[in-house]
């Protein structure tokens, strides 16, 4: 038994990485169920009992989930902030570590943008039936909302009391992790895009080496654990949304 | 001065009602701020002079955003539970308490997935330069998400060991509004689609009912405080995105 039992899909990173970021650099025993053998109690259709209600009362609508004892909490930034409010990685005044979930509950929707710009018409369809859709919406993330969201963190470290290095206060919290996945998830699906924008950004960007070159996390990313982008997830590479 | 200042747009419920409805329910003492004349500190141009960072280094996102004391908080979802927790309506016992957090946040999901039937393009765009691609959105949300969002709520419903009356424990709570302005949105906006689905979801229907009959809800409801929906809004009556 591990004390943490994260269920995701087992093979995109997709919302279930802002999770395993989170258990990962709070060196969490934690296990991974949805990549685990049945013969452990994992894999989806484990996972995916939980969500039909065969498991606790307290059914998550969809993946991520975690269960901890007798809590199930679902939503990405939820189960981020509830694991890093235990495992050292929030803020501990209080109107910061508030102010930090608001951050990664923003962030949430950041990726819920990008989702839909490869989903624009709905999820229940492929993305090759939703192409015309889906090629003004990314226009519109591009031209719109990337550079807000951009603009925004970079405010929140220019203007952060403790100084520019994290988002919230003057340490490593769960919303840095959240910023973090989200700018590798942004490199990969719109490598131009980013790469046009990025240079009006320095702080968001040393923020992500800073978080890339800790040492759970650094040794987390070099492994097998780490999960490569691809073309099921949330973030995905396709060369016409970005522009090319 | 009041406790809680919340700010959100002064002409729609949106996002903002969310929020509203917990402090109107909890008896709060709270200023809807950007409602409030400019000599009082409210206004449009006070909440944007906040999302610009001309007031605490907290800076929200967008509205809504709370502030209570040093306190920033955005994210409808959870300023709702900050509200609710305080203001005794959220469970009590520490797994619900988390779960109630869980079940908001969903619902502030399938708000966006509203917002989506009308915008899916994106928000930098009307409406009427986005109908064709709003078309499929709305279709695939009626025919894929009303369905799998009204199922979920019932079944947490049906399973509540402290019986149907609640989503969560065994009183009113800030889930339970939030379930309430969604059905009242869904109502608005897919007048249709929901009169063919709410005879198979009749706890979900009694726990609307149950709460508009709250007595400091069902004041609250009957005063000019209450906003009506409208088209500028996240629930938006375009009778062809009802199947109509």
């Amino acid at each position: 038994m591990a004390e943490y039992d994260l269920y995701y899909w087992p093979t995109i990173p997709g919302r279930g990485e802002f999770a395993r970021l989170v258990l990962e650099a709070g060196g969490a025993d934690y296990r991974d169920m949805a990549r685990l053998p049945e013969s452990e109690g994992g894999g989806v259709a484990a996972m995916l009992a939980i969500v039909e209600g065969r498991g606790s009362h307290r059914i998550p609508f969809a993946p991520p989930f975690l269960v901890h004892g007798e809590i199930v909490i679902s939503q990405a930034a939820e189960i981020a902030a509830y694991c890093g409010e235990r495992l050292g990685l929030a803020p501990a005044d209080p109107a910061d570590r508030l102010f930090a979930r608001s951050v990664a509950l923003t962030t949430a929707d950041l990726v819920a943008e990008v989702h839909d710009t490869h989903h624009p018409v709905g999820t229940s369809l492929y993305y090759e039936d939703q192409k015309p859709e889906a090629l003004r919406r990314a226009s519109e993330f591009r031209r719109e909302r990337l550079p807000k969201f951009l603009g925004w963190y970079e405010a929140l470290l220019a203007n952060n009391p403790a100084g520019p290095d994290h988002l919230v206060g003057d340490a490593l919290t769960h919303a840095d992790l959240g910023l973090f996945q989200a700018v590798e998830g942004l490199r990969y699906a719109f490598p131009r895009a980013m790469a046009a924008i990025e240079g009006a950004h320095p702080l968001v960007v040393a923020l992500r080496d800073r978080v890339a070159a800790e040492p759970r996390l650094a040794a987390y990313l070099a492994s097998p654990r780490r999960i490569p982008f691809n073309e099921d997830g949330i973030f995905r590479r396709y060369p016409e949304l970005d522009g090319a």
